[in-house]
Order: C-alpha cells, then sequence, then structure tokens
C-alpha cells in the first residue's frame, strides 16, 4: 500500500510542476506569462526530479503508467502490481490538476481562451493528424524509456533491480533532466504528453471542475496521449533490453 | 550563537541573489532589464543553493521561518532555538536587502514606476484576494518543506538528522532546484513568497531605506507571506512525516 | 561489435535531441517555435548527456568522428576501430535525422522557407567565409576536445582510460554541460557543428527524405563541419596531452 | 612552472567562453543574436565550471588576480606564487580575446555599434558612477570569494587546502553555479567584471588587435574593474575567515 500512496503523491507532485508551470506562462496576469518554451520544459522537468527524490525510495517513482507497463513488459516489475500503480497515478494527476486549479484561482476569469485553460490540464497537437501524432508520442516515450534504463545501468542496475538505483544520489535529478531534453526537442508537435497518466487525469479534473468560463475538454484526441505512450514505452524498453544495453 | 549567525548571513545571501535578480530585471537600464521569469527563478535558486553550502554544515541553513517552525512541528529541531533562528532569519534579510539597494545604486532614480521598485524587495500578488493568495503560498510552502523533507529523506536522513544531511554533497544544489521549480510552476499569481523573512525583511529595508522616488511599502498585503508560508509549512511537514515517508 | 552498436545508438540519439530542439525552435507552429537560443543549446546539450549515460559504458560514447580520430592520435584509442567507430557514427546520425522528420511531419509543409527545414538537420554559416568558417569550427571542437579530456582527468583516468572514466557518475552530464558552453559561446557564426556525423548523416537523410517543400542540401558548405572538426579535435587533443595536462 | 602554465590555459579558456557568449549574443547576425541574460549568464558560469575542471587539480584554478590575493590574504596561498598567477591569468585572458576575436570574424566589420564590440571584451556600466560602480564590483566579488570559501567548507577543505578540494568532483560546477547566480543577480549595474584579469585582459586584446571598426578601449573606466574585485575579494575572504565559517 506505500508504494500506491508513494505512487500517487509522486504524480500528485508531477502534475502540481507540470501542470502548474504550463499555468504560469499561459493564465493572464501571471507573473510568468508568456515566459517561453524554456520555462516550460524547465518546470517539468524541475516537477520529475523532485517526484522521483521524493518517491522514488518507496515505489521507484514511476509516476507514469507507461513507465510501470515498459518495465513490467522487458525488466521484473511485477505485473501483479500494474493497475495498483496505475490507479495511483491517475488519481495522483487528477489530484494535482486539482491543486493547480486552487494556486492559480483569480487567474481563469480574465483568461479569455477556453484553449489556453484546457493546455494547462493536458495536451494538444499543434496540427491535428491522428498517424502523425501517435508516432511522436511514440518516439517521445520510447526515448524517455530507453533513456531512463540507460542512466539506471549507467549508475550499475540491471533492468530488474531499477528501481532501486533510479531513485538515489544524481540520478532523479538526471531522469528530470532527460524530460527536459525530450520537451525540448520532441514537445514540439503535440506537447510532449508521453505519460497517459499526466494528459488524463487533469483532462478529467479540467471536466469536473467549476473552472470559470472553461470550453471543452477535448475528448475527441484524449485517447492518443494515452495509448500511444504506452506503445511507445513498450518498444523503448524493448529496444534496450533487446540490444543487450542493460549489461 | 554560531548557528544564529549562520541563519543571519544565511539568509543574507539568499536575499542578495534573490533580491538582486528581481532588481536586475525589473530595473531600468539594467544589463539584465526585461530578461524574464527563467532569470529570476534562476537567480532566486541559485542563492538558495550558495546560502545553504555556505551555511548548511553550521545551521542547516534553514534560511526561512517557515523551515524553521515546520521542522520543530514534525521533526526535531527543538522549539528553544525558533526564536533565535528566525529573529536571525530577518535581520539577514533586512540586511540583504539594504545589499541590494547599494549595489543597484544608480538604478532607483530612473525607474519611474514606484511598483517596480518595492516588487524588488518583496512579493505582491497578480490578483489581490485574500483566500486565493494565502491559498497559493499555503501550497508553495507546503510544496517546499515537502521536497525539502524528500530530498533529505532520499539521501538517507530521517528528519530528525536532516540538517546534517541537506547541507552536504548534492543536496543543497537540490534544494535550489527545488525552490527553482517552485518558482516557475507556483510563483505565478503571488511571485512565491514562500518565506516569511525573504518577503518582509526586506520590505521593512524598503520602508527605512532612502530610495529615490519611492512609494508605498503596501503593509496591508504584507502579513500575507507571513501567515500563509507558517501554516504551508506546517502542513507539508506535517504531510511528509504523517504519511510515512520519513521512513 | 557492441561497441559499434552502441556508437550507433548514441550518435541516433544525439541527432534525436539536436537536430529535433532545431525542428522545435524552426519549423512552424511548432509549440517551441522562436524559443530561442537558451532551448536550441540545452537540447543538444541533453543529447549529448543522455547518450553518454546510454552507451558511454559500452564503446565510451564518442559520438562523434572528431572525437575518434583526436583521442586515437593521441590517446590510446586503437586505430583499427576507428572506421567501424565513424561509419556507425554517420549511420546512426542519419537514422537519427530520419526520427526527427518523422517526430516532426506534419510541421514541414507550413514551414515556408527550405533554409530553416535544412537547418533542422545540418548548419550554415552565418556568414560564408571558407577561411573563418574553418576557423570558428577549429576553435569549437579543439575546446571540445581539451575539455572532455579535462574532466575525464579531473576525475582521475589518463587518457588512455578516458571512456572508461567520462561515461559514469557525474561525467556524462558535465560532457553535455561543455557542449553546452560551447553553444553558447562558439556557436554564434557557424552554428556550432564540431562533429563531422552530426552534420553530414542528417545532411544526406534530408536529401534523400521526401520532405515537403524542401530546397538544396547545400553542398558546396557540406566539407566544412567535416574537415574542420577532425583539424580541430586533433588540435585539442594534441595540445592537451603536449601540455602535459593528462597527469 | 606547470601550475603558471594551468592560470593560464585556464583563465584563457575562462574568456573563450565568457568573450565568446556576449560576441554571440552582441554581434551582427550571430545565430546566438539578442538572446538574452540567460545565455550570457549561462555561458560565463559554463566558462568558469569548465575552466576549473581542466586545470584545477593543477593550479587550483584560480583564473582571477581576485581569487589569488584573498586566498593569500585570509587562506594559505603562498604570496611568493601571487605574482606568477597574476601575470598568467592576464595572458591567459588576453589570448582568449584574441581567439574569441578570431572565432567571430566575420561578424565585427557588419556590427555597427563600436560600443557592442568593445563589450565583448570588457564591461561598462550601465551608469558612469565612480563610487557606486566600485560598490557593485566590490559587493560581486565579496559574493564570489565567500561562496568559494563556502563551497569548499562544505566540501571538507579548511582554507588552505582549498584548491584540492574546489577542484574535484561536483565542486567545479557548484562554483559555475555561483557564477550564474552572481551575473544574473549583481550583474545588472556594470556587467559583472569581478576579476581584473578578465576585464583589463581582452580590453588590451581590443586596443592591440586591428577589429574592424572598432572604438575606443574606454580607459578611464579601465582602473575600476581591476581595483574594486580585488578589495571585494579580499573583503569577502577576509569575512568568511573572520565569522569562523571555515571550521
Amino acid at each position: 500500500m506505500q508504494a500506491y500512496l508513494a505512487e500517487f503523491i509522486g504524480t500528485m507532485i508531477l502534475i502540481i510542476f507540470g501542470d502548474g508551470v504550463v499555468a504560469g506562462v499561459l493564465l493572464k496576469n501571471s507573473k510568468a506569462e508568456n515566459s517561453g518554451w524554456i520555462v516550460i520544459t524547465f518546470g517539468w522537468a524541475m516537477g520529475v526530479a523532485i517526484a522521483v527524490y521524493c518517491v522514488g525510495a518507496i515505489s521507484g517513482a514511476h509516476i507514469n503508467p507507461a513507465v510501470t507497463i515498459g518495465l513490467a513488459a522487458f525488466a521484473d516489475f511485477p505485473w501483479a502490481d500494474v493497475p495498483g500503480y496505475i490507479i495511483a497515478q491517475f488519481l495522483g494527476a487528477f489530484v494535482g490538476g486539482v491543486i493547480v486549479w486552487l494556486a492559480y484561482l483569480p487567474h481563469w476569469r480574465p483568461t479569455e481562451d477556453p484553449g489556453l485553460k484546457l493546455g494547462v490540464f493536458c495536451t494538444a497537437p499543434a496540427y491535428r493528424a491522428t498517424g502523425p501524432n501517435i508516432i511522436t508520442e511514440i518516439i517521445g516515450t520510447a526515448v524517455l524509456l530507453f533513456g531512463v534504463l540507460g542512466i539506471g545501468a549507467n549508475a550499475g542496475a540491471v533492468p530488474g533491480d531499477l528501481s532501486a538505483v533510479i531513485a538515489t544520489g544524481l540520478n532523479p535529478l538526471l531522469v528530470g533532466l532527460l524530460v527536459l531534453g525530450i520537451g525540448l526537442s520532441l514537445g514540439g508537435p503535440t506537447g510532449y504528453a508521453i505519460n497517459p497518466a499526466r494528459d488524463l487525469g487533469p483532462r478529467i479534473a479540467h471536466a469536473v471542475l467549476p473552472i470559470a468560463g472553461k470550453g471543452s475538454s477535448d475528448w475527441e484526441y484524449s485517447w492518443i496521449p494515452v495509448v500511444a505512450p504506452i506503445i511507445g514505452g513498450i518498444l523503448g524498453a524493448g529496444l534496450f533490453v533487446l540490444l543487450g544495453f542493460g549489461g
């Protein structure tokens, strides 16, 4: 149970920082308004790092169903723990979205564009094109899993004991910087969901919260940042293991 | 006494960097003028990290009454040392504000807006709304305390020996990056005081210094960044300990 | 063979991040559009760091023919392995370019300027001037090799066991930050190729891929970012060893 | 002699990165043109870190006469080595300036403002005011020395063996980040020379090089970034030692 709690808290922390920085950049009269892509990507990166420092020693800090499934498929994370981890991640992401709504309470009404408000909670592609959007999210998440396993292996982990290694010392910061790089380099087309919980959990929060002047929660796009990252995570973890990079 | 001196110096360093970077971005004809939120948040983050490196081994580098009170309430920092720590922090923050005034001496008069000059010293909310402003500062400071305790626990500390751990090796940098993330993600609505000394100490400096063309010190808002961070610090430390994340 | 595979994968990772971040900043309607030099240089830096973490323990993560040749000339990397390393690096860079094309698929047609599209894949100088362009690339690559050897020696490596040292702990991040610095400081005139594979591999990808509305692959400039970095790499490694800085 | 060579090379590296990044931001049609204060401060910071990694194990990487004099006055750096160190630092800074001129060779003529060209090589204050300019440089350099000694003490050094400690592991990066913070926070009024060699060495390079369309080397200001940093360095080192922070 403590591991599930850790995944809940870790994903909540991720979203407080991640959705928080998007709120800061997009919402009207925020002190961070229009401060750009470097701010958004560093905010998400610090969220990842802090979440892994806070809960990594307890649960391994997957904080992402694509990581959980990728590790179950190709490392020795037990399939029996997968449902509990994923439920905790979605719940944590939902609550994180609620907290960001609270933290930016006076900024929702003055922000006119409902698309900006939705953008705080979940991703939308620059161009709507199902195939290409899926490809982009697959590539981003494959790089994430390959990178996480690479950082772990570099620090001495075989994939089977990844959780113990990835959560200590410099490694949580490196995982944050990996996500910094993914955001900077691969976030342009779809906003780098690369995490089903990160996208769907706060999207549900957007749907149920009484956000002033909100619009659609864009359900027609919502399955892509759920399905594609899972495919990408399996692909990235599979490539890493099958290429023999885990030692 | 050396611990009190360390808190004085550490908080002074924090404010030299923190108020300094705001001066650099806001004051007329500064070489950093209008360089944006990424500059402000990195400046504060480096101030935190350097302060913790410089004085952490002596006092634990709380440099923030919300940290001191949070650790006294939920870790084993002795209540008897709390008043001395807090007094030292306020004095250090005051002197830090004076030093920033000196460092930017020729820039005060040409800066026309008195609000910008006050903004160098202390925070003001984007929208004045007592409840929401308090909520934002509570959330930010709760994340700060939760994160500091998480970084410490990750490095092997139980909350009781946090000070010895948080001040060594990579950890002071991580605390700085935690504050980077809080600033990027939660600083938009109120400017992330998250520290009563950081806000009130330099506000008093603003009130007493002969700053060219200064305006009001905005005393009506001044209690919020004092009270809310203390609540947030207790909340964050309490959650961390009660959830059993300290091992 | 595993070392060649590692160089292939490592260089591919470098280009996914590196060309990816340029695509993000240059291509029309990317979420990172026009986000500037700090984004580009951090994207490349994270690409270097992640690549070295992922493959450094296997091949030393040269991911750059100028590094391979410099180390063969002045450290004890065996000349017999040089051709295989370089071929793997070029192939990895080519495939990396293809992946970036895929990741940004909907963005090529709306981007009108063919020069921006080419700029995603390879470098072009701000001013075309053969001698000065060569000098700039020589200086940048000499600093790269000098810095890599310096970071390695600082961590206890003599040049002969550089690969084992440079790939562990903090060092891959430091190599990434070295490239961050080179990009920030020396990238202005020619876009810091400092790596023949990084430039020519994706340039070939540009030539063969069906990129919507693409223009010339600028072959007349293409030899400079191949030849000059090799000279610079030999110069930097030679200076480091001849000055006795390797201990 | 190897220590003097190391100070020469280290200061040269500092200036290649530091003056290089200013050239990138100020000179016409550089790819980094107008990329702002975050780029300039990160470029200098990486220059400091790389220089300390490269030469710190040999000479301690003072790369700054204010550091050398401060450590001679208040730690146990021998006065007999001071002149050799300082001469090496000035020569290295001069050669660094020459290399930056070469790296940006095609950009000097198209840059119209001679003040921008001078700004690549040395500092100028936003407002010319002798007393305040001196105060700003004193504050910045005092923070530098206090911070360097703090980072060293935190890592276990007493001031007397600072050089051995400051040059290893994470510490050179921390010194770079200290200079990042000083630049962000205290660089606004005078451009943070905080180093007599950094300012005067390249200023002499500006005076003697055949820079296209150059103007005055601004000798009337040149003594301030030489004298004030030395005072600040002594002040910062003295405060650190006299307050008993060195253990």
